[in-house]
């Protein structure tokens, strides 16, 4: 039976201390999908500890979505491995899974990949990883996660804005909430977008929704599904699977140095580009003036073509001037603004939002405004109070100045750390990632087998380029100037500043295993 | 300009009567959409009253989307208008709509039907209405509108609970909802459909999602944009607004007195068929098991069949026995049933959602549960701890009570009025609304005028459906046995008591003016 040991949980309780060891092994791969737990009364009895102790663990999984339950039968680990773990090594066969019998036995479905839930941690834009599958070690520290901590939102004042909210608009908060969003909050979207990215724009352009997905579904249906989508490559492949799932013609589009190439995007026949030129992800670029303009240019050409432009994390930017946006220097009506609240203020804050232009948005209330409001007012007029009680902007400040300091001992540490002599370190000065480009002779599956071993989750640049293969192809410069082997996409939103020592030591020891030289950027 | 007299506010403040009046004139067309509204300075001038008393109504208005604002131009009526107010008589023109300049300058788009909100009241299911344009007195009473009223929220609870769930779970508060809710909510789901419907499903095939509409979505994505889709007629217009959205094949399907025909749902080749055995809206059928054996039968009779179970009132059910689901009689995996929080609760929780089959179930995860989830986490574990705590139980059994005290409150009123002598009363023993059928040499138009012109604000059966001019051919029986015209649709989860007694002279007094005779079935 699954045995942990119990005598040293730290500063955790027990069950936390339990829950923690349990989700590690789903995530390692040591407990594949499909693993039956023991019961809990039998668990309890082997670990010696009570049973209210292994209810709490479980429940804590569950609630996650790390396991399930099937009524009668007990407990057993969720697909959401396949989306986190490493896979079987090449030439072996990846572990049959346990396919669990009783409610998901008529399962017949193509894809079969069953039951799986998306929890928080691997949710977002979750990243494939690639090693081989022995036993690993617990992650200590994850640079893949954008995470948010608890300490890190202002419970108290959402607490008491929440009871003001109550309070004050039991009436409001008994209607259905307008399609595009509640006045309040709209406005106070409005002022904000003024004072921090200078955009002018009415309260009535915002478009307030549950999630990027959503709005991302409703622009299809208001753009048209006739239309060719360009994504970014790389990028985050969730918003092709959006495009996808809604069945429409959806292209990669290569990027250069300054960011999405406009010759690429005549080449596919682009209707609609998809882009956050403020700072992509995950190479980091931040799209200049003169290619903005091009931009602006290119979708000036057709009357159909339009920019959706995702400036999901400019809120932390750390240079002194903040590009203007696009839609700040529009003047043709040709794009459409999107950003979250999700990313900002807290990943359970569903609230995201658009900004259309004015001919859009005219057409958007004649055919989208019969689909309700997906924001309950609660949530609506709470952040409405966030917002205007500058509430807001204090969070904004308080969370820069703290991943600016994350940030910066994570650089000072890498420095002092003998991956000085071998790494260059790119995009540091904006949103919540850098690139670290090691010079190695490791080959980068080695590399990166070495950075899970030693227990650290780190995504590489290659991952996230649509096609594989020539992103794989060796360390060679890509023709627009970027390589993207042996470079990693270090995430440090979810790192404690504690750990960070520990954690760049473990990342040299991996490079330390091949030879290594200085970065030769010619 | 624009005068009210507000020597008698009655009970409300001076700014909430304001706004009454500012509304009842937009709902009534005597404030046409695009109408510009004095500056709050001279209208308070003319009024005698403060600047800010004006501005407060204004801001309700403008939070409740009756209104809006540009920058620098003023305060303009919205297109909302053109939902819920009489159009211009036959052979008059419309009045032309003053478009507002400025921000909605750009407006080239086709449908041209700019910035239109959709508030509260007329959300959710809208319908259309056709009457004279001239001056008519505010609504007294609204016996269409599906409103919760605060008192009937459990705001103190609420409160309570979500407070509980800030000092509990802020961890959980921080990650993202996974695609299909959180575990506990979906498992509290499970106890009440257990419970209430005796549905034996587990917690994971709950899907959780912001409202209705968005299920729907994924729906279509998860069952196929090439489906053909069937819905029923008469019905809610909105399911198939949803669908043509989509861009998918839409069908109309008859109706009889046992619910959708079969034969028809054969002859339109439908695939996918979206129905409310339960409680059909607006007649009331509810389908009985002979007929749901059939339905399950057709859906079997081909793989890729399936039926939605929209189970939308079912906790208003007056009668002893509750049909049970279709879902509960499926052998076959074949029904989606489908069920919202925002009729039974409050419109403003924005929580709807389905009950997968488990095929269908590990399609769902495979392929769309990189979606991230759309209800907040905060509104998630309240709502949980809502239904676990028996609060939900408690508010359905307050709500059946209050509601069936207005319904007997209404049919005696009724029965004691000159409508008896000329009225019949039909499928009043379920859901919140009852059929009153009226014998009357009137013509349809001619009621629905005098009913507007009373201040009452009813729609008829024959809005329903989807080919007007099958349903206004005269006061024939329909082949399935429904009577359509003249006869009303009686919403009346938003009205008074108190209001009642005058409601129904009101309605009395629209009918005598025509002649009589009692009800003949045959």
């Amino acid at each position: 039976m699954l045995t942990y040991s119990l005598s040293d949980t730290g500063a955790d309780s027990l069950y936390l201390y339990l829950y923690k060891c349990i989700k590690n092994d789903i995530l390692n791969g040591i407990l594949p999908s499909g693993t039956k737990l023991p019961s809990k009364r039998s668990f309890a009895k082997n670990l010696g500890v009570s049973n209210i102790t292994v209810e709490s663990s479980y429940g804590l999984l569950q609630s996650e979505g790390y396991i399930f339950s099937l009524p009668k039968r007990g407990f057993y680990v969720s697909d959401i491995a396949f989306a986190a773990v490493p896979r079987a090594k090449d030439g072996e066969n990846p572990k049959p899974r346990t396919a669990p019998a009783g409610c998901f036995a008529a399962d017949t479905a193509p894809g079969g990949n069953a039951l799986q839930d998306t929890p928080s941690a691997a949710c977002p834009r979750t990243v494939p990883q690639s090693a081989e599958c022995t036993a690993l070690p617990p992650v200590f520290a994850d640079f893949v996660t954008n995470h948010t901590t608890p300490e890190s939102f202002p419970f108290s004042i959402w607490a008491k804005l929440l009871r003001e909210t109550i309070s004050q608009k039991s009436d409001e908060l008994m209607a259905a909430p307008p399609c595009g969003g509640i006045f309040e909050l709209r406005s106070a979207i409005c002022a904000h977008l003024k004072q921090f990215r200078g955009m002018e724009i009415c309260p009535e352009q915002v478009i307030v929704g549950a999630g990027t997905d959503y709005l991302y579904t409703m622009l299809i249906l208001l753009l048209g599904r006739d239309k060719i989508y360009a994504v970014e490559n790389p990028g985050y492949t969730k918003i092709e699977k959006v495009y996808r799932s809604h069945g429409v013609d959806c292209r990669f589009v290569g990027m250069d140095a300054c960011g999405i190439k406009i010759e690429d995007l005549n080449a596919q026949d682009a209707d609609i580009v998809h882009i956050s030129p403020s700072h992509h992800y995950p190479t980091g670029i931040v799209t200049p003036v003169s290619r903005r303009y091009e931009l602006l240019g290119w979708a000036a050409a057709r009357p159909l073509r339009y920019i959706i432009e995702d400036d999901y994390d400019s809120e932390f930017r750390f240079a002194a001037h903040p590009m203007p946006t696009l839609q700040s220097i529009d003047a043709a009506e040709k794009v459409i603004y999107m950003n979250t609240f999700t990313k900002s203020l807290a990943s359970t804050i569903r609230i995201s939002y658009m900004v259309l232009p004015p001919h859009l948005l005219s057409r958007f209330y004649a055919e989208l405004s019969f689909y309700s409001g997906t924001v309950s007012n609660f949530e609506q007029y709470t952040l409405a109070k966030f917002i205007r009680g500058g509430y807001f902007e204090k969070h904004i400040n308080r969370m820069r100045n703290y991943y600016r300091c994350v940030r910066d001992t994570l650089l000072a540490e890498i420095g002092n750390s003998p991956l000085a002599s071998c790494s260059k370190i790119a995009e540091e000065s904006a949103g919540l990632h850098f690139i670290l480009r090691i010079n190695t002779t490791l080959p980068e599956n080695e590399l990166m087998a070495r950075v899970k071993r030693q227990g650290l989750r780190i995504s590489c640049l290659s991952e996230y380029y649509h096609i594989k293969e020539t992103a794989a192809a060796g360390n060679a410069k890509k023709p627009g100037g970027f390589i993207h082997t042996h470079a990693l996409v270090m995430n440090y939103s979810g790192i404690r500043r504690e750990d960070i020592k520990e954690a760049v030591r473990r990342l040299s020891k991996c490079v330390l295993a091949g030879q290594q030289r200085p970065f030769d950027d010619t």
